[in-house]
């Protein structure tokens, strides 16, 4: 392969995987990824801000942008930002692992999530199984000369007399074919029939049945829907059996935008591109097609006996998907298009299932409180509760709810990618070889790691943040305020390129051979983090007379959440300091919600309920949040008095370390 | 231009109309015609029974299947049935006016009914002006911080709190595109709301108000929507002012699926043949785009006033419309395939209006009673008094309906052709030079003929033969059995071709020159169609226990009706022989109740119920109803006690001419 050409095509040849592309000399290098279905990591959509894309060039010329993301040791191994390289001739490239979107690492997330999802980890009750989506036999009497009415009102006689159901409409599309199925299944046909609202209103009573599809013969025994989670990171799916109140199998997928930006900010923002909108929703339709079709293939179900979709997801990812423009999401003051957004078919948006499937997405409440919390507050059971509830849902952002049954009010604040690794000089997302757990000897600062998949160490993720940091605190390596105790004598504390930094782990033991450092920029990021959900939640609870010592039940929702070790989190300040067993984890509270939906209408309609109710209060121009916001930038806080047991352990730890101050 | 041409491409030129077409050697001559927008009216769909279709061969060689339609003096000028004949060369074709599709010949109709009906032909009272389809401006207060809601939020609470409305969906189209129009409008703008019904059932009482339309600014000034009256035949439509509850101007054309046969059965039957319905709805379509066209011409107002289309036709008409296979219509036991169709988007069909216009169909009551019926019957009032009503409309199908505002029956049944002109020796659509009135002087048996734009008679349109039939009945030129008395000393009554025939004007008066006639047998088939509409509405009426003379009320519909004598149509036996003051004339009864259904909701309304309310009897296995039929193949009747007046007349005719008997 010449390492050089001068033709106006170039081919980039991607490893791991052996995938071949053609671009035109001078594309991105990012883009060329992207085509060649290589899911780099772009968190910051391109900018070159975050250096998560950086690629190691084997062969070839590319034009590049070096920006501070890449170290001397890695620009003079040949290591080069995809988002900022331009291809300049045939290429050979190979992509880090733990850059690359692989969905095997998923798995150790899904895995556990999986047996506690399909366990029944909803916190709720009272609610009937009676989903929307029903099918009904019916065996119908011929017509005669003196009972000749049309076909689609002995069809609405049927299921008046034999089902009790009135106020049907039908869809065009249906009524077409109605004719024909009658026949064909010699006046004995299933319908399927949606509860859907028929109001633009989420807490709408008023509700229809619509005949969404109709069979010849009795299909009624095999009845199943799709549900998604969809994430700004991660998609995940259960197929559901409607007849029996399971789920026969789950999945997950990177979302394939996450190519396109990490986070949702990054994503509206490519949305405002000329096609942007159109790509960004293309691209989470290919990873929704992708899970349908592993769930199908896996299940041998066959696509037919789809019926349903079901989507929840934050309020960007909602609007992307039906392609609805979120622009204003982001921009002052922060107005989502809808509350709710009409039932519409499936097809429409590229999702691969038959032309009678409708896809409904969860109630939302406000730009940054989206159908992931109002799906994720109802499979907590806290519309159902007189006790005061904290409902967390902690990641790039955090949604918070604090209410019970008769009152919630939400908000939401920018905590930053550092829960998710991102812009931490050595962060990854939680995949193989990421730091998860750190505790570290008092007697020598060395510190015990621990990895995702028990490999070696590549990098740290966010729930591996939270407990170096505490570590680290605990230890007396930092102080209070995250810098670092100069008078420590430890060869794992040193100077770095960006000051100074801890050695979690030596190259010798390290994938790449390079040192794992947590830095002091680090820690300052995951205070700032910290603080601002910590100054979250205390500003709403003071917005309604209340304080942490009220909360009877904290319920900490997302897959991020799912890996926090509570103890830690309130060592650093990010949960109030409560008794623990206040504490409940729902995991994947959004697709839990949304397979209960599924299930019950009781639970649809909560949902809707749920999202009426709900007071939105933005803090982003509150002056009481900027000023819990730096009041809490300090580990776990200035005000010491609300860490009450921390406090006892910091002088316990300092007692033990330096003798009592 | 070569006579004989070995080309598989051969020309085809038709006059009047210097229309030019080129076809594949061997293609039909009518589909060519058709090809050329020439118009045929082949009413028996290309069958070559009804000898319509017949053109003058000037130039050119056809290979042609001559059937008895065509008489020796036509064969020999050289006319040719188009549907009989093939291309085999380059072609000049003439075509006989009278037998050619030309818009004008419908102006005579609609120049009466235009006055009539904008002069508030309704006959029904206590409506409120309340349509359907409204315009509301809306001054929305600017989102803040602190009202951050959605931008659909806020509509519908300015939508409630400024117009009390409530339960309201929005299109997923009108949701898109809402964000900017919003803020385009600078929080200013005009909402378009349809009220829909919620039940596929077309009484229903639950209706929903949909958001169909969003505008930046104030375009409430002008609101416009389009009502049509789908007929087997004509296409009338009315340009409606929604805010003044005004018409704006009228249109009518053929129905340009003319071309493919002139009655229901053989367009259903048309509609079997692969494509055959497509090609049926695309015709219809062609007929109201170029209606639609003509009236905002002529009005000067943009398409994008329109807001709406309401359509009233019968159950094949409507079913071909959407492109729903009106099969089951024409098959034992006659069913439609539903009774109320859901609203679609017009342009979904091919209707050349705005993205946003959505269409709604009158409902129906069963195969062969239709949306014009139940559009006609509340636009006579029927559906709001107490006295007992008989509705007729009267046409190749004859639609009864008997009964008051607490109970209606209806019933329908098969005349033929005759009234519209159909398989009568002479029998022409009513265009100029159609005779429509006749008297004879009972002195010398001469005829005083009056044509439709008193022009040179060119044949014998429906209100015609009424009336010719009734005069040589009442000069005593044929029996009550329609038999010619051959004791008559006149050189009119003479033997024909089919057998005895009475000449209405010679040759040297006549547009062709030939002499025109009325044979026995075109008498004979007159009086089966009126024996049909007679034994119907009999048949029906003593099915509910009631007698002819118990109608306090007959309402007589239809383009057709308007120009019946109503003298002479009961002279012949075809209307009941009642007080002639309880004989109202509604016109177009089926546009007049499309066109009230747009102005208010409470007749919207009261269409779904009327719907809902009627009985449907099947007449055609009905054994009283063929006993009624055979007594009616009389003039007036075998029971002449039904018709006293009439008994009164004959014998004073009888008296006056022969002596007394």
């Amino acid at each position: 392969m010449a390492t050089h050409s001068e033709a106006a095509i170039c081919r980039v040849h991607f490893n791991p995987g052996n995938i071949d592309v053609a671009v035109e000399r001078g594309s991105s290098l990012l883009e060329a990824a992207n085509q060649a279905g290589v899911g780099l990591i772009a968190v910051c959509g391109g900018a070159g801000t975050c250096g998560n894309c950086k690629v190691l060039l084997e062969e070839g010329v590319v034009e590049t942008n070096r920006t501070i993301k890449l170290s001397d040791e890695d620009y003079n191994c040949g290591f080069r930002q995809a988002c900022q390289s331009k291809v300049m001739s045939d290429l050979r490239v190979r992509v880090p692992v733990g850059f690359k979107l692989d969905n095997k690492n998923l798995t150790r997330k899904i895995a556990k999530t999986t047996e506690e999802i399909l366990s029944g980890r909803a916190l709720t009750t009272g609610w009937r199984f009676s989903p929307p989506l029903r099918k009904y036999f019916l065996k119908l009497p011929q017509p005669t000369l003196s009972d000749n009415i049309s076909d689609l009102s002995r069809l609405l006689r049927s299921l008046r007399k034999e089902h009790n159901l009135s106020e049907i409409t039908v869809d065009f599309d249906i009524l077409k074919k109605l004719p024909e199925v009658l026949r064909d299944g010699d006046w004995q046909v299933t319908v399927t029939m949606l509860t859907i609202s028929v109001d633009s209103k989420p807490a709408a009573t008023r509700k229809q049945s619509k005949i969404v599809n109709i069979e010849p013969g009795d299909t009624s025994g095999k009845h199943y829907s799709l549900v998604f989670d969809i994430g700004t990171t991660t998609i995940k799916s259960q197929l559901l059996d409607l007849n029996h109140g399971l789920v026969v199998d789950e999945a997950v997928e990177y979302n394939s935008q996450i190519t396109y930006g990490a986070d949702i900010i990054t994503r509206i923002v490519y949305c405002q591109k000329p096609g942007g909108l159109k790509i960004l929703q293309q691209a989470v339709v290919k990873s929704i097609n992708t899970i349908i079709h592993r769930l199908i293939v896996n299940s041998d179900i066959d696509k037919l006996l789809i019926g349903h979709i079901s989507v929840a997801g934050n309020t960007a990812m909602t609007q992307i998907l039906l392609g609805v423009d979120p622009k204003y999401i982001m921009m002052l003051p922060y107005t989502p298009t809808a509350n709710y957004f009409p039932t519409i078919k499936a097809n429409s948006i590229g999702i691969d299932v038959c032309d009678h499937v409708y896809l409904t997405t969860s109630p939302l409440v406000a730009s940054y409180v989206g159908g992931d919390i109002t799906a994720g507050v109802v499979a907590a059971g806290m519309h159902r509760t007189k006790k005061l509830t904290l409902y967390l849902d902690i990641g790039t952002n955090g949604q918070i709810v604090i209410g019970n049954s008769s009152w919630m009010v939400t908000a939401a604040c920018s905590a930053g990618p550092a829960f998710e690794g991102g812009e931490i000089k050595h962060g990854i997302i939680a995949s193989d070889g990421a730091i998860e757990e750190c505790e570290i000897d008092l007697s020598n600062f060395e510190p015990e790691i621990r990895t995702v998949g028990g490999v070696k160490p590549m990098g740290i993720c966010g729930s591996g943040l939270i407990s170096i940091i505490a570590a680290l605190m605990q230890s007396g390596i930092i102080g209070q305020n995250g810098h670092f105790n100069t008078e420590i004598k430890s060869d794992r504390v040193r100077q770095g390129d960006d000051g100074y930094e801890y050695v979690l782990a030596r190259g010798v033991n390290t994938e790449s051979g390079n040192d794992i450092v947590i830095t002091e920029i680090d820690i300052d990021k995951l205070i700032r983090a910290k603080a601002a959900i910590y100054a979250g939640f205390r500003t709403l609870m003071n917005s309604v007379g209340f304080e942490s010592k009220d909360i009877r039940r904290v319920i900490i929702a997302g897959a991020f959440g799912n890996y926090i070790n509570i103890d830690k989190a309130i060592v650093i300040g990010l949960l109030p300091d409560i008794p623990r067993n206040r504490f409940k984890f729902i995991g994947n509270g959004s697709l839990t919600g949304a397979r209960m939906a599924e299930f019950s209408t009781d639970i649809t309609n909560a949902v809707g309920r749920v999202a009426c109710l709900m007071t939105n209060v933005e803090l982003s121009e509150d002056t009481n949040f900027m000023n819990n916001y730096m009041a809490a930038l300090f580990l776990p806080h200035t005000n010491i008095d609300e860490f009450p047991t921390i406090d006892k352990k910091l002088m316990d730890q300092k007692a033990g370390k330096y003798g009592a101050n």
